[in-house]
């Protein structure tokens, strides 16, 4: 990396992704003497720790959506573009967007983040949709309401039941949060609502393969979060692998849960766009960095976020969490900035924020190494932290207004339902018309 | 219609639609000694009269929208069901919904509602979407904020004009609405945060085949009307008649208007559900009402709302506005309990309770009979009206908020582009990897 190039132009950085590490690295950058393409193939910046309150229903997507033009507005440098990057050139310093246009850059902050991983059983994706992305959530919220509203227009008691199951697996803090949410929405928001079932039959099943649920957090924080789930009416099962998912059903080995609606916390892995580095990459497709967050052999291309495998210590990895691509995106941004001053680089040195995971409507788990509390002031710490980290002082008052409104009443300000129409059923066929379908013959989503 | 049947169980009512008209209609039969079900596509209840601000972004979709199920939860007698009604059979007195499932009724409210019509070129619906739904609204949406991406992506001038300018077809309350939102927008939010095109270039055409804007106003407020967009920037078409459109353009005659994004606000047309009842049908496919809301030969069967051709006075329609929707709504309800009672019925006596159409930021006109104002004041009185008949107190207060928010910074709160992938251009063809695109290659949505 040279600090200014050889016919004197301003150094070209692109950042791909505009989530916690690419926006703090354009942020870093705001007053180098760069010019900055940030490239996204959304147009907003999304704050994930609260997706989960999009997909049941209590905040609007817009809550915890910002444009990333807009966050960026007033630093000239920089340019946003829409557009989808498709591979790296790292010997040809070049990324190719949309329909093979190429963006030349001289450094390259690679910040795109992951999707989950269904670990080789790629065709469950569609029966059991995880939560990275707004469009994921709101598909999410579409499922989580028409199961309710299937439920209500199904006359066969055994199909209800099916529609009234919900069956999250994998218990993260994603799987962790939405399975706490259901229950009380289903029995005190929806109750009263819904003449054919009574929702409070409402079955929510944990499923995690490994020992206990929250496995980041200590050994005692886990139980807590375990007893306060099942205070809430979650069913949870450790050490309970799934082995099959099929329309209406998941399989554990040889027991069948009847169920309409899966959701997925279970695996991450990294953006593809990893791959075409040329570099070593973890079993989830993270980039080994550098601890100056920069790849093997090329010291002009970092990775940062969740694409990025960086060592903390001990031989642990720095975790998947928004602290950690904050730091990890201001650190590439320095770095570069250093290069260009002459300077030289800084290592990582990963500060730990704690962890903090919500359980139903005011009860969470927060550890913060030597503070580790449960209940309802590690809820409280919970609710100051997030309404403080979110971007755009709009959103800080609707999601607060939203979360008074949801937890004075119990409802759920975003109820709705859109783009219903690709998962209710096809018409029926022209014959026929006038007998009626038999008992429990809704379809499924496809 | 029978007051009870002869088996002693309580009449069976059927309402169609959970718009205005359908739910005004349940209810007035809160109280009544009936069994309703209310049958509705959507799970929501749409205030449409501020449709227009979720397709400019101002408001969020679940601002407008409350589930129905939510509205009439207090109401024992109603049991509120998602389905596609997709036949109505007046002999046997069934509902066909979904794939050939029959739900039998007593009395019938048919309140389906409208959708726009393409005056025989339904091939132009995919280019040129109309605004009735919530769906649509986000469609609406989508392509607005998108035509901005793809100009400050495109390299070629003249591509970027065609994506800068807006045209928007019909200069009915929704034409003028959506239109005069979209120069202060472009000029003042937007402004700041693109570099490669200045956004002060946008171009709104409306285009509308009458004499004069708002042809359901009198005269000396549709030319207000029209001086007031053009202050706003809006370059207004009257006489011009659509003849062609197709990606990339609109023509009129021989003149070809360079655009990639086409509003439709031009023409309704009914439900297609009234074909099913075998009576006569307007232009518009609407069911030609007796003075009472009932079908001709079917006193058991009601509708109302914008499915409903119905005679004001001096051979004038009830015009397709809200409160005319919950006139007939009411009206159809009342009627149908005085047959229960034994009572005679009542005819329509349509209270026009005005008409109103904002401009803009804080522009409007309205015409309340004796009272006919324009400007800021009539702006006011919208503000007012809106809120005051906005259901629900969330939604209010969340509605009153993003407008002052909107006001006081001209940025738009809800400016999130989801569902944004079938929009985008598909992935290049595996070869000539690294072969630049040529400029203004970008295609233009299918």
């Amino acid at each position: 990396m040279t600090p200014t190039t050889s016919t004197g132009r301003p150094q070209r950085v692109v950042i791909l992704g505009g989530g916690f590490a690419g926006i703090i690295a354009a942020r870093t950058l705001r007053n180098a003497p760069v010019e900055i393409t940030l490239i996204d193939r959304t147009n907003h910046h999304l704050f994930q720790p609260l997706l989960y309150q999009v997909a049941t229903a209590v905040l609007a997507p817009s809550d915890i959506t910002s444009p990333i033009r807009h966050l960026l507005r007033s630093q000239q440098n920089t340019t946003v573009l829409m557009a989808e990057a498709r591979a790296i050139d790292v010997d040809r310093r070049v990324v190719t967007i949309d329909e093979g246009r190429e963006i030349p850059y001289d450094s390259l902050i690679l910040a795109t983040g992951a999707r989950h991983s269904y670990f080789g059983h790629d065709e469950w994706e569609r029966l059991a949709p995880g939560l990275k992305s707004i469009d994921d959530a709101q598909d999410i919220r579409r499922r989580f309401l028409l199961a309710f509203e299937r439920a209500e227009k199904s006359l066969d008691p055994e199909e209800q039941a099916a529609y009234l199951t919900f069956v999250v697996i994998g218990a993260g803090p994603t799987g962790v949060e939405l399975a706490g949410m259901i229950p009380e929405i289903a029995r005190e928001g929806m109750r009263p609502e819904f003449r054919n079932v009574d929702t409070r039959r409402t079955r929510v099943i944990l499923l995690e393969g490994a020992t206990r649920v929250l496995l980041t957090f200590p050994e005692h924080l886990s139980e807590r979060a375990q007893r306060d789930l099942e205070t809430l009416g979650v069913e949870v099962r450790t050490k309970a692998l799934v082995t099959k998912i099929e329309p209406g059903a998941v399989w554990l080995g040889e027991e069948r849960i009847r169920t309409h609606t899966v959701l997925w916390g279970a695996g991450n892995a990294a953006s593809p766009l990893t791959r075409s580095l040329g570099v070593p990459l973890d079993r989830a497709g993270r980039v080994l960095v550098q601890p100056d967050m920069s790849i093997p052999g090329h010291p002009e291309v970092f990775a940062a976020g969740d694409v990025a495998a960086a060592v903390w210590k001990d031989n642990l990895m720095v975790p998947g969490v928004a602290p950690a691509a904050n730091q990890m995106g201001r650190l590439a941004a320095e770095n570069l900035l250093r290069t260009l001053r002459g300077e030289g680089r800084k290592t990582l040195r990963y500060t730990d924020k704690g962890n903090l995971a919500t359980i139903g409507r005011n009860r969470a788990v927060a550890d913060f190494g030597k503070l580790r509390v449960a209940g309802r002031m590690a809820w409280f710490l919970w609710l100051f932290v997030h309404i403080l980290y979110l971007v755009g002082f709009r959103n800080r008052m609707s999601v607060l207004s939203q979360w008074i409104y949801a937890f004075a009443t119990y409802r759920r300000a975003a109820r709705l339902i859109d783009n219903a129409e690709r998962y209710m059923t096809p018409p029926p066929a022209p014959a026929a018309a006038g007998s009626p379908a038999p008992p429990g013959s809704g379809r499924p989503e496809p």
